[in-house]
């Protein structure tokens, strides 16, 4: 730690890969021979390995959760609001790991990395991840760090059905699920905008049938658009209406009919757009969406949300921001009742803000002291409460 | 009329072309030389001209707005439901008047009509059409048919702005304005979705910065997407969730992980897109949501919409509708509220249904005995409530 950073920084951190040889088996029916993980840790796992705690990331995060690179970094890690010493997730108390997931674009085995079968980068024929696949990886990822059981498994929007997932198919493995702004499974609306989102991506011509990698091309007008339109779905219109009204960038409805008016909130998406197409990969953006499109933590269970969460030991956190239209509220109360009603412990709260889905990433009041006031107690009781 | 009609139906129509040779000065600055409308009317303009009501269509739609052209059409025209013989629009006693807007593509002038400086398309040099200017090129057609006072303007969306815009207007030439699923102006968010739609078309290689028409070329990539963005505004969460949910179009996750797994709402989506990119045009795409956006009733009297609607005489029949958050309820009630502080007679309610914005062309429960019986009053007592 350098005086450049925060007493409650984690600083300076490293990411690392780590390998694994043996074949993973997807739960699409095809196989990975073999993959890489790239990691970030913060904090150290204590001696009998029951202070770790598991950062799943959402569509377009990385394994880069907490600290900086370098000094000089303009921005620190995704969720390094929430993840440092004296934080929510203590790092002073946690072993905290992070990583960014199988096809993602951030280092991780991905569409960009080379298919031993063919010597080049698989690109569209990377096979479709599914959450389930994302956890049996990270459970691999545990073992390899020493790790048997995570003090708590912790994610928001798409982060959250993996700590969900992780609950129901290890039971054993997790002693608190933190689920923040997610949902059981994906509503028609939710599937639209991201089908909108790859149409966009795949009526680029530059997207090449997914092979712009070999072509030399980049869909960036495509991605961009996509980005648009998900970057939408993460706003409400009351914070919308606040932050940008119907200002003008500059000029005025009466200047000149033909020059171009150009509302705030226009100029915002675009820049939004046209930054994420130079730092993301289209194949992982498309092969994300798919992963949340299928999501849905009951289908082992026909559907049935309550046997889904009686098969799970852990207990829960399920928090959600009034605002958040993508997955609201009454989303995560399924998730409580069925709780509730397969007698599991949970704890619940819609935090009232109008940030909307964005809301997890954000200090909004009253988010991140009950955050750190429910990861205060985890750790301290959860040998008398597994199995509970 | 023939026997493949209903009774209820305005049968055979045929659409013809109103010229203006005078010059249009628009709301931007610019100024049209002369231009063409194309209309339809259904039924007959009675002896004193008291009867006629004006149909405003919004975003996509057109002149041909009730009975066929061909007895084999497999459609009647879009407000079929609301326009004819007994209907709440109701042809045996009004005269109805339809046309497409200015900047339309369904025969009106616009974008794909010849510019006589140029002796080409106007393609994306077509000037910005406001509300505030389709109303004025109204009311041109309403001297020329003869009418000096409409008994009722009606409209739905953007129609429903272009009834308000009348009613501001030409207040002693509005007896009745029948506002539907409207606004008085757009949100940020509504705003955004349009500008994403803009920037499908704009993104698309074939728009040749809104020269396709001279290059032989058609958007129909954007245009497609744009349609796709909009259709699922229209939607409610709740109705896509209960047409739709989750169902698949075919095969299953587990079937093969690279096969195209499709949801129906994807299927749905698709068709919708790839149908409208057929029989629209993108410069005219362009300039209606740009008339979407830059509309704003209470513009000339500095955002007071209270004093807005102090200067109407009309009286005013809102509808919303419970599920729509395009325009939500919550913007018609600024409506009706405003229309209530400035002493103005105001009829409102608010329909229950889960079909969203598209719920004002749509047989739901509640709406059309309610436009029924409010049109039946229309006529009756005008005189006596002009000026009220």
């Amino acid at each position: 730690m350098t005086e450049a950073f925060p007493v409650d920084s984690v600083g300076l951190v490293k990411p690392f890969v780590e390998r694994f040889d043996e074949p993973l088996v997807l739960s699409g029916g095809d196989s990975l021979p073999s993959f890489e993980l790239m990691v970030e840790t913060y904090g150290e796992l204590n001696a009998d390995a029951s202070n770790a705690v598991l950062i799943c990331h959402a569509l377009s995060g990385s394994h880069h959760a907490a600290g900086k690179y370098h000094v000089e970094d303009r921005k620190p890690g995704w969720w390094d609001l929430i993840i440092g010493p004296g934080k929510p997730i203590d790092t002073d108390r946690f072993y905290v790991v992070s990583l960014n997931n199988l096809g993602g674009c951030d280092g991780s085995t991905g569409p960009s990395a080379i298919n031993p079968a063919t010597g080049r980068p698989w690109g569209p024929d990377f096979p479709q991840v599914q959450v389930s696949d994302w956890v049996r990886s990270q459970k691999r990822l545990a073992e390899r760090l020493g790790i048997d059981r995570w003090a708590a498994v912790v994610g928001g929007s798409l982060g959250g059905m993996q700590a969900l997932q992780w609950a129901v198919d290890y039971p054993e493995a997790v002693a608190h699920c933190i689920v923040l702004a997610s949902a059981p499974g994906l509503t028609a609306q939710n599937i639209a905008f991201n089908e909108i989102a790859r149409h966009a991506i795949v009526s680029d011509p530059e997207w090449s049938q997914g092979h712009y990698q070999m072509a030399g091309k980049i869909p960036a007008r495509g991605l961009a658009l996509a980005r648009m339109v998900g970057h939408l779905t993460y706003m409400s219109a009351d914070g919308m209406s606040d932050r940008f009204g119907r200002e003008l960038r500059e000029g005025s409805f009466e200047r000149d009919g033909n020059a171009e008016v150009v509302f705030q909130v226009e100029s915002y998406l675009r820049y939004q757009g046209s930054q994420f197409s130079t730092r993301f990969d289209a194949n992982t953006y498309v092969l994300m969406t798919r992963a949340l499109d299928y999501f849905d933590i009951a289908q082992r269970f026909d559907g049935d949300l309550t046997a889904t969460m009686a098969a799970t030991q852990a207990q829960f956190l399920v928090l959600s921001f009034s605002s958040d239209w993508r997955f609201s509220p009454a989303r995560s109360r399924e998730i409580v009742d069925a709780a509730l009603a397969a007698g599991r412990p949970v704890t619940y709260a819609e935090i009232e803000t109008d940030e909307g889905h964005d809301a997890f990433l954000l200090d909004v009041p009253g988010y991140v002291p009950l955050l750190k006031a429910y990861m205060s107690r985890v750790g301290s009781n959860d040998h008398e409460a597994q199995g509970h």
